[in-house]
């Protein structure tokens, strides 16, 4: 499947694919900003409007940052191996941060109300994507940077760690179509059907979420795309062959 | 990636992934049946149980058959290539009728009832996912079953193809969560935060259906159950160069 160039080149379209999917996403994140602004009164920490941190930290972290950490491989294919592999944790760790200042305060703001946790299929999936996205980062980190798993255990660990990666982001953008249209439900309830402008705007946004990760996902999955193997990498994996990196089967 | 066989063998887990895709996928099936039957009245065409026809038809359609349409590649990788394309364009058909029939039982509902259409976000997902669906399909026969299109055309066209499809696959689901959301706020509301038990019953359903795909998902991407190329298809792409199946590069 894999083309490689030998060459350290960047191939033609990508830079266009990745700063379509970084308008794409900024445009999310504004209208994100601009749904809650308009329509929900804004953001604040200590009032009502504490739980509209919640959307705002969830899409600016969990889509958002998670779908450029999952880039950087893309982005960055020309950079030292290692050097790449920390800015993909780092993204990671943001997104995660964001996300939990999310989580926190939608769940300090169900308190503050007295509502109940954890009953819909929207919470469900959060919390799955929430387990699933720390330990993935666990596992990564200790596969993948924590020096001493081997050769072998790497080139097999990786093609899982991808798979459960892009998993992880696309259960992240599905989760949040289910908040939003919950949160569409609960305040417009039957007016939804008569193309309010909140609901057009948010359903607008949804789309929006849904071509971003498409993007993303398209850009990840493009076989000559990928990251080619490096001269520094393949000269270690020569000397030792059964200890390095692995990136010659399939220089992900 | 591709690591080929040379032999023709089926890897020894693909059966019981297989298995398990079944399991989930009918499991799924049945239990959007007993949550119609249970808690919505169960199905008729002439009567208001028609809007149930709705999600029994995508849930069979557009989930469970479109997601054993993408696998016929895999479970059938060592029957004739043409037989393969074969079985796989129909049980698009089908998944497309089926479909079709819940999209008119909808609609026909909502005209009895007076209601507004294409409001929504689910509906909006939902009108996309059928408009790509048939394109993709038209495009699909246009390339790969109707003789005329040339091995580079075929072989470029492929990956674009698969990418398009578990798409489409996917946003399929991202769509009937959406559907099972609005079905459930509609109807419990408020209630929908005491664990109603229909509440906690569709909730499980909605995440079996990301199970589901997230299974069906996790067969298509293993680059070591990739179908093999064939001898008999090797021996005609070597007969026709230009204008044979094109299974040469990618073996998909």
């Amino acid at each position: 499947m894999e083309r490689s160039t030998g060459a350290v080149s960047t191939p033609g379209a990508l830079p266009y694919y990745v700063a379509f999917s970084q308008l794409l996403g900024l445009t999310m994140v504004a209208m994100t900003g601009a749904w809650l602004g308009l329509y929900r009164g804004g953001i604040a920490w200590d009032s009502t409007l504490q739980f509209n941190v919640h959307p705002l930290c969830m899409v600016i972290g969990l889509i958002f940052l998670q779908g450029d950490a999952l880039l950087v491989y893309r982005v960055f294919r020309n950079e030292a191996k290692r050097t790449t592999k920390v800015l993909h944790g780092l993204l990671h760790v943001f997104a995660f941060i964001i996300a939990l200042v999310g989580l926190v305060a939608v769940f300090d703001y169900h308190k503050k109300k007295d509502y109940a946790d954890l009953y819909s299929l929207h919470s469900w999936c959060g919390i799955l994507v929430f387990v699933l996205y720390f330990v993935q980062w666990i596992v990564g980190f200790s596969f993948f940077l924590f020096p001493g798993a081997s050769f072998s255990l790497r080139s097999r660990y990786r093609p899982q760690h991808i798979f459960f990666g892009a998993t992880i982001f696309l259960l992240s953008v599905g989760t949040a179509l289910l908040g939003l249209k919950e949160a569409l439900l609960f305040k417009l309830g039957a007016k939804y059907n008569t193309f309010e402008p909140e609901g057009v705007l948010a359903n607008m946004l949804g789309l929006l979420l849904v071509c971003f990760s498409v993007v993303v996902l398209y850009i990840l999955t493009r076989a000559e795309w990928k990251r080619p193997s490096q001269a520094e990498e393949q000269a270690l994996s020569m000397d030792f062959k059964t200890l390095t990196e692995g990136d010659s089967p399939s220089s992900q």
